[in-house]
């Protein structure tokens, strides 16, 4: 698996474990929606900038994007 | 401290603790050397794709390129 595509299920993961929607997570991170999309099934590869800001409107930390089992 | 300079300084710190020079780190990850400084530096956000390319170069856990102690 790429690595693109671990991160983009964790992400799906931990935003579905908080009872976010994509649309909410947008809100709190300050993306758009369909970038949220874009990024959860690896269809871009997102750049730190991006990342500390999903992580942070997670309430994680950023290495917890990066493991190996969503 | 923003999270691209921790990636930074942790890509910096791993590469010099392997003797790498950029270039040879460049030529690993085949990225240019002008672009393995920036990143180093901060002055640019890298991609979930580039940061695989140099934790692969360097024989790590792309987790650890997030570590908060350089």
């Amino acid at each position: 698996m790429k690595l693109r595509e671990q991160v983009g299920l964790n992400i799906r993961n931990l935003r579905n474990s908080r009872g976010l929607s994509q649309e909410q997570l947008a809100l709190a991170a300050d993306l758009d929606r369909s970038y949220i999309s874009e990024i959860e099934l690896a269809k871009n590869s997102a750049s730190i900038d991006v990342l500390e800001r999903i992580a942070d409107a997670l309430e994680v930390d950023p290495k917890e994007l990066f493991n190996e089992r969503g």
